[in-house]
């Protein structure tokens, strides 16, 4: 941790609540919004499990669209033309966790590079970031089409360490996502994991680096270290 | 359809029931063994993608025992190792489904050679074959060990290609898990997804040739398509 140089962070579920879908589909589909938001979730990130498994590439729009049509039959809810796409537009206009901007900007002040290492495609990464206004903090958007494979792939987690020019030992992956960090430890990077909710890591035979309850905490830690070691 | 010459089953799930499971569970944790069983077998099934696609194989058994263990601390249930060694060799034991075994032998008996192609291990395979008294069924037991990868990796499929020494065309290969039966048809196998309960196909770009409601009904396909063309 004290060689870190840059940080590279997950985007959905990480820096953007991806749950903010659930108010939209709560308008679609009145007492139904949690349910379906929670079960498109869980079935757009097998979806991308499973097409890198297969070898059957699609892009992440591809994946959530399926995610949804799914969800959508196995609930036995009728999906309009119409509904489908102002849901999954629901993906390209995510609000970041509130500590998020004001974290980032403190982070990226004190000197250390920002990318975002994504499982959305590059139209969707610069969707997300441009309209939540956070551009400006991000040296780097860097999206899984590079590879047409997305996480926990290598190929995934090599496009950091090559975008950046760094050594994996001097970049700290953050994700809320366990999985997604078990994978980054695995391939080599020092993980931060965002544990905003109080639960369990996966038992993939990692452990993160350093834990937080969220991105405000991670960057007191990382100032805190730069302190010391001045 | 015409053309196949062997049939090609998924194991847990297909031709046994894994939800039998459930008792066992409900016997060490009264009132929570549905809900166990449930998640123990989602996180079971999400290890072996994340592991493969980590490329971090470990077998079967692994990844069985390290689901239990986050379930158990998801769940906030004390996991004593002796509970841990019963609920695991549970999946050692599994009972066929009702249908299996008369079904198996008069496809058998018709002249059809019949495979195993699971995610076990080679020793799991055998003793939940033997156990249940199906050995003489099967032509070939084949274990993703050979290639330490899981389902639906492409490498695995190709595994009862290679053993069985027939062109895809010619294997019909028979899950109750949508998306086994949708890798494997990517792959290239005609597909007969058998579905028991009433579920929605998986959105994954592949349709199955075939769909029944237990290995009975496939039985009796095979059995009038011989028929018809003799």
């Amino acid at each position: 941790m004290n060689e870190i140089k840059a940080l590279v962070f997950d985007l959905y579920g990480t820096l953007y609540d991806v749950h903010s879908v659930a108010a939209r589909c709560e308008t679609c589909y009145p007492g139904r919004g949690r349910e379906i938001s929670a079960m498109w979730r869980q079935k757009q990130i097998e979806y991308t499990w499973l097409r890198s498994l297969m070898n059957d590439y699609c892009d992440f729009e591809k994946a959530t669209e399926d995610a949804l049509v799914y969800t959508c039959r196995y609930l036995k809810l009728e999906l309009e033309a119409s509904t489908q796409q102002l849901l999954c537009n629901e993906y390209l206009q995510l609000a970041p966790f509130p500590e998020v901007p004001a974290a980032l900007r403190r982070m990226r002040t004190s000197g250390l590079p920002l990318a975002i290492l994504s499982n959305g495609s590059r139209r969707s990464i610069h969707e997300v970031v441009s309209s939540s206004g956070l551009e400006a903090e991000f040296a780097h958007l860097i999206s899984v089409d590079d590879v047409r494979v997305f996480k926990p792939h290598p190929s995934v987690y090599q496009l950091a360490e090559r975008t950046l020019r760094l050594a994996r030992a001097q970049i700290l992956f953050v994700s809320s996502n366990a999985w997604d960090a078990a994978g980054a430890r695995h391939y080599g990077y020092p993980v931060c994991w965002v544990n905003r909710a109080s639960n369990c890591f996966e038992e993939l035979g990692q452990q993160p680096d350093l834990v937080v309850d969220g991105i405000d905490t991670l960057a007191r830690h990382l100032n805190d270290l730069q302190t010391s070691q001045s």
